[in-house]
């Protein structure tokens, strides 16, 4: 490999942070990778917060996915779970609204927990065409089964944060 | 709509926020929709750090997006090439690792900026298969271009979170 340049500029207004991170990067245990990440250079994206904060994301789904495998929930499915678990009769367009999820993504996803017996498409008795969303026996089952699994993946976050930095991460977060 | 049951505990260890949650988003710009967000209970997802974080990271790349709309550069597109110029000869393997992203999705990046003509996958000195990236002068102007239009995306987003917060955030995320 080339030696990688070390004169990217950290981004304006940030501190460069980069010899500490690389410090602490160093005790972590060691990829399995053969490849010396520690000697590649991300430049500016060291002062990008957007970066992080997606390779944080990245890093969370995939420990909630391998802590919900037994059960095959993804975290997009969990929320739609949770949220409909407590909202007896919400409708499609108040779940996408509230999570954010695009309407075409969330009609397949309900599908596909319909195909599962886990939720059931009702017509709303304020309107009939409004689909208003309920848990099954089976979906309740699985709901109660992902709460406590996902229990376990925000206890791990919060161990590996510490219980002062999740807490404030979480608040700094909700507030978005 | 059916009533919304307020009765989700908050997960394990965490603090229930979610009043003080819901007076902070009641300050902000009310929604284009005409769905009343604030009577949809979160349940459970009120102590799920995994659903902020991406909340945040999806609010996050999409002001990326719009900042960089005028030269269509997307948020791994950024990554990719920063990481491409401060790391002359950087290897394909290299960048996968470094940056965490999938060979075959990376593949579809780096071809996508090649038609673009903004890289140039050269043979390295070293291996003649490992295709030594390279940024072409093009690419060295949109780069340029893309570095200052993101200093205005993470200023909004400091301005955002505020000095402290944000790079308490950043320090945060950084050690994941």
């Amino acid at each position: 490999m080339a030696p990688a340049k070390r004169s990217a500029k950290p981004a304006a207004g940030t501190v460069p942070l980069r010899k500490r991170a690389s410090l602490q990067r160093s005790k972590k245990p060691t990829s399995k990778s053969t490849i010396d990440k520690s000697t590649i250079d991300l430049g500016l994206l060291n002062g990008r917060l957007g970066y992080f904060v997606r390779r944080a994301q990245v890093w969370i789904f995939q420990d909630f996915i391998r802590r919900l495998a037994s059960i095959d929930i993804s975290p997009a499915q969990f929320s739609v779970l949770v949220v409909a678990d407590a909202n007896r009769g919400l409708s499609q367009a108040e779940l996408a609204a509230t999570l954010g999820i695009e309407r075409a993504r969330l009609v397949r996803l309900l599908h596909r927990l319909e195909q599962r017996g886990l939720i059931q498409r009702l017509p709303s008795s304020a309107d009939g065409r409004r689909h208003a969303l309920q848990l099954t026996r089976d979906g309740q089952r699985v709901v109660a089964r992902a709460k406590a699994l996902s229990d376990q993946h925000e206890a791990g976050l919060m161990k590996r944060l510490g219980p002062e930095r999740y807490q404030l991460t979480l608040e700094t977060f909700r507030e978005f």
